[in-house]
């Protein structure tokens, strides 16, 4: 972790690039292999399923184990701690509460002389969860995702995850899931799973959204059926960027970007600061707690290429440093975040104060931590009921009402040269 | 156009999946010419624009004739009908009303222990639009793409569009642009002109978020770079669903077919009614009028592919086969259709009564008509305010409200073996 300071000779331009190098748009290599999975999936539905599992899983399934059965959802929740569990249904609570608040209702509008104009809401139908498996296992991941589509109201809600070598899945997965009402669970992983959402096969329904954080072949099996189904987004590697003058308490800036360096190597972590004191301070502490760690290996590769302390002139200069790199996370830790906050333009998640740390809203907050990485937050949101629904706009006018528009309709089509169009117009009022 | 019966023997299977048929996704043999357009823009910049204009576009441009000029821009209003302009700024106006009222709010919700959690709206900063070129302009198409931008709030809106053998822009096109305040518009067109909008050349600048229409090659290139940038969705083929009863009039209806048809050759115009007589006379309404068209040839073709008289049991089944075709387009002429709107699930714009054809929607009412197709309606929306914004959400706790899930945060933490997690709300309470 290095201090660049930011002046007429130096810019965050190297920043960027290097951050941006991180993107799964990079690793086009590896596109190929996913769509030859993806196409044999399409063909061989079933049969294709299992052989990658054997392949890449190490585990001999059959059209009959490929579905989770109600007995394994019960053997799980012998296996996972009851504290646990207790505070995984605190975590929900709070998930579900905030995204309650994000639903949107249909709405119309209409004029006395008969139009009527309108956006319908709706579900849409079938919504795919991929859950990554492996050591790590994220519960609230499976919160995160699940929630929002329940909120928006999806019928139909399957999950997809790998089994390990035993052709078993991870009880706290299994628990989680059950707990918010999934229990059509597949066992399958990787790119084939998202191209059995995709496609759908004998045993496992295509839907119409996936969702879910996965590697890079799921990444990429993900774009490439972008628009024969929607995703959520292309998912980076993680990062945080914190905003803090002299007022923060460099021990608590410290903690906070080592836990977002120790997701994973790739992950940053960056303070910017117009304090050189406090970034000397916060350097300190990184050090010192890292220590106190584990995954210390992890922690030190990604702050050695991806960390970085930033130290600006102004904390306007350190807004607009944020605003270019569009953090997934952003904390402002700063005399008055709330007025530092009305200018910021791109950030996932905002954590406004001392007392918000990024791991508060990891877990417990309630707002999701499906955010969009590695610079998309200049377009993309975080994981929201809205990625649920679908809109349907409506239009419905009177005799009276279209006549008023009718010569314009006419002309506009002509010019166009679409005279059909026109005369779909025309064929109304000929007989007048 | 063929009249099918659906019943036992009978689905629409076969219909659904020759529309299918149409997707960009089955048109995967381009994808490598557009990635090697785009790698070569990435690289090469303005030089690789205008190479590919001069081979595409048969005209050579420079890095200085490039962007359209203010005179060219005051010489089109010269070329442009003052009926037609008065038109287009009615629609613009229509337009711009009903997007207004798609806006958003920021909002937040706080509890009086210190908890604010909330949602921060702002509008993406860059916008691109794509304009095709060719001999059929659409101002109805910029008029729809930008509109949404500009009521979104975006700040930065630019325009490509590909140039005539002289290095000219379709006047109407240049005149309609500048009608919203549009005047970075650049000549370029294809593939080269997403690959400069989503990665930026000395001439054009990068930007967020790329919409508007275009052919394979645009709709592939957009495709390649998602993730990179933000698209509007991939675009395919129009089509219309029109569920009537035996109350419509044939005429009408036959009509709204053929204006949908005359798009282009793999456009689908799909009639789905629960009165066999209906069906007869629509048919025979669809052979007289065709013969009082241009287009004949594209009508023709259009209807004989991709055109389906479907003759149902009830109107309940009309609705199913509807919500499983999810249209781009659906008109219900019904003696009731508001009623049957609510069973409506999937489609892009709802058309309800028998005064309300679709022309209205592509030109003049006001909701958009850039509409997802070829059965996208079941996860895509119409375009709208909502994509020109991002959402940030809004996460801070006081001390008190951060102290009552410390606790749970760190368990929940240490569950995924993300000790840093846990270790980031252990220092802010550790000296108390």
């Amino acid at each position: 972790m290095n201090i660049i300071k930011i002046n007429e000779n130096n810019t965050i331009d190297n920043v960027i690039n290097n951050l941006l190098q991180r993107t799964p748009n990079y690793y086009d290599d590896y596109a190929n292999q996913v769509q030859t999975i993806i196409n044999n999936v399409k063909d061989n539905k079933d049969e294709a399923i299992i052989s990658y599992t054997e392949k890449f899983d190490k585990v001999k399934l059959t059209k009959d184990t490929l579905k989770v059965t109600p007995s394994e959802i019960k053997e799980a929740y012998e296996l996972v701690d009851d504290e646990l569990l207790r505070i995984v249904r605190r975590a929900k609570d709070n998930i579900e509460s905030f995204h309650q608040k994000q639903k949107k209702y249909s709405w119309f509008d209409s004029t006395t002389n008969g139009t009527l104009l309108g956006q319908k809401i709706s579900a849409i139908s079938w919504a795919g969860v991929y859950v990554p498996g492996g050591k790590a296992v994220y519960p609230s991941s499976v919160l995160m995702n699940v929630i929002p589509a329940i909120v928006a109201g999806v019928e139909h809600i399957i999950m997809t995850t790998p089994p390990d070598k035993e052709g078993k899945i991870n009880p706290l997965t299994l628990v989680v899931a059950n707990e918010c009402g999934i229990t059509d669970i597949y066992k399958v992983g990787g790119a084939q799973a998202i191209a059995a959402l995709a496609y759908g096969t004998e045993t496992i329904p295509k839907v119409d959204k996936i969702v879910g954080p996965g590697n890079i072949y799921v990444a990429l099996a993900k774009k490439a059926v972008y628009g024969h189904v929607n995703i959520d987004s292309i998912a980076g590697p993680s990062e945080i960027l914190i905003i803090a003058d002299e007022t923060a308490n460099p021990t608590y800036i410290a903690a906070d970007l080592l836990s977002q360096a120790e997701h994973d190597e790739l992950a940053s972590s960056i303070l910017v600061t117009d304090s050189e004191d406090m970034a000397h301070k916060v350097l300190e502490e990184v050090k010192r707690l890292t220590g106190e760690l584990s995954r210390k290996e992890i922690l030190e590769k990604s702050l050695k290429n991806y960390g970085y302390i930033i130290v600006v002139n102004s904390l306007e200069e350190a807004v607009d440093v944020s605003n270019e790199i569009a953090p997934e996370h952003l904390e402002v830790v700063t005399k008055d975040p709330f007025m530092l906050m009305t200018k910021i333009k791109n950030a996932g998640a905002i954590f406004l104060g001392e007392y918000s740390p990024e791991p508060l809203g990891d877990y417990m907050a309630g707002p999701n931590h499906v955010l969009p990485t590695n610079g998309t937050a200049k377009f993309f949101s975080p994981l929201g009921v809205d990625d649920f629904i679908k809109k349907s706009s409506i239009i419905s006018y009177s005799k009276e009402a279209l006549g008023e528009l009718q010569e314009d309709i006419i002309k506009f089509a002509d010019s166009e040269q679409l005279t059909a169009h026109a005369k779909s117009i025309k064929v109304r009022f000929e007989n007048d």
